[in-house]
């Protein structure tokens, strides 16, 4: 299938690599031309001059952008050279509402849409080992596999449209809890004077043990925060997860909760580190040093 | 070593079937005398009539009791009957400050003491899997090696009489933070009608994957919570790290939210039943059950 990919960010840039060495990069659209026609450089790749005109070229169109509003920006750039039959796959992080409104619009033109979203950081993106989260047709996510194995290693359908964005609304809320518990836990050892390696060592064996202690535990040892996955990207994707919630007149506590020590993290963070530095935040707590 | 076992609660008992498995308990004192007469049918050990007289037959004492209160008056009836040299271990869980006094309390009659809380559950207690983790004497810890290698696996020396307790305070923060974390995230699938076994089974390969995510969102998925860990006895604990935070001046966010958490549960659940029933309170959130 001719692939086209629109949204060469940090993500989706190594994500279109993927699917050119596996002989199926066929056009490339982005917002900032430069970044497309480096892809060209590199690839020999078509560069689009819109939506339109890569969607009229191409099979099938792996979009990668940034919100909800990005998403159906693109959509409607899209539609005038969308035909029958042509499968749209959005791997941005939108709310399930969004990939739904996505999912009609592209539907009154013929095409085909599925969600989704991946997991994994620009490091799964660029060794293609993404858990790519999927809602959609059955039969739509069956011609996309090809593709979608390009990008990613775990691969899981999880309903209609809006499912996939809806796993990772999952995902997300879970990745914020375990930052809470690492953090705040490891501040409290720190206060203690406790030696952090060990810890580390000794609770990942037991009922404690996540991939975020093993991984991201270090971090906090050393008090530096290298990314990863930035805080301000896990505050969108929390939003989105708030708004999700809120249908269900649902305020979740684990989620209000860390948009708040975000908030507060981003109000004195001199950069935008990895969502580990909350443990500066907690660790501030001890040493009376908030601000 | 002679040693002598303090306290055959659920933890206590199988923890002292494995030190009679290792040649190693001789005598045994219970405040529930059947405990103590059911173990001498079972092996043979001897059964004391109060702590000091066990303290003066054994060249080192385990218990395993409740709470601070709990360790404080069996190290004082001990006192009597504790020569020098005796070894304390202490497997309970109690704050550090407890563990401390009891120190003080224990080498005033010349022997010494060890904090050696333990992690793994009732069935790392019968396995002899438990994680131990140990505040004191770095000679008295090496002293004590060949009893607890017969009780646990992973057995890691913290520092100080006091740091083991400060290390199990921080894994009870970490799972009480992992525990929200996957009932939230759980809770929240089950509302948008996700399939939640694809969800533990494919986010579980990712950034969120977790122990309690594993091998307790199954429980979440069934609607069931069986034991495990106790929701009363995590409430316990969470106090002691409470109490530990506030020497700082600091509260815990995470663990002040899920002692609210625990207090609604226990107020509405019929049984005490394992801490993963916090997702049957976060699932009431979506379905207007809240009472």
């Amino acid at each position: 299938m001719k692939t086209g990919f629109i949204g060469l960010g940090s993500m989706g840039l190594p994500m279109a690599r993927n699917l050119h060495r596996a002989g199926l990069l066929h056009a490339v659209w982005s917002r900032t031309p430069e970044k497309a026609l480096a892809l060209l450089t590199e690839t020999g790749c078509r560069v689009c001059a819109d939506p339109a005109e890569l969607a009229g070229e191409c099979d099938a169109i792996v979009s990668c952008v940034s919100a909800d509003a990005d998403l159906l920006e693109v959509i409607d750039a899209m539609r005038p050279g969308l035909r029958h039959g042509v499968l749209v796959i959005d791997c941005s992080t939108t709310s399930a509402e969004a990939a739904r409104t996505a999912d009609e619009r592209v539907r009154a033109a013929g095409a085909q849409f599925l969600d989704c979203p991946v997991t994994g950081g620009t490091e799964g993106a660029r060794q293609g080992t993404l858990a790519i989260l999927v809602g959609g047709d059955a039969a739509a996510f069956e011609r996309a596999r090809s593709i979608l194995a390009a990008m990613g290693r775990t691969i899981a359908h999880f309903g209609p449209v809006g499912a996939g964005q809806a796993a990772k609304a999952v995902n997300q809320i879970m990745v914020a809890g375990i930052n809470q518990a690492v953090s705040e836990a490891l501040a409290f050892a720190g206060a203690e004077h406790l030696p952090i390696d060990k810890l580390v060592e000794t609770l990942g064996q037991g009922a404690a043990a996540s991939w975020f202690l093993a991984n991201r535990g270090p971090n906090m040892l050393r008090g530096t925060y290298p990314l990863g996955f930035k805080v301000r990207l896990h505050q969108k994707d929390l939003e989105i997860c708030r708004r999700m919630a809120a249908r269900f007149g649902v305020r979740l506590p684990l989620v209000e909760m860390t948009l708040l020590h975000y908030k507060r993290l981003l109000a004195t963070a001199e950069q935008d580190e990895d969502i580990s530095s909350l443990h500066r935040l907690k660790a501030a707590m001890f040493t009376g040093d908030e601000s």
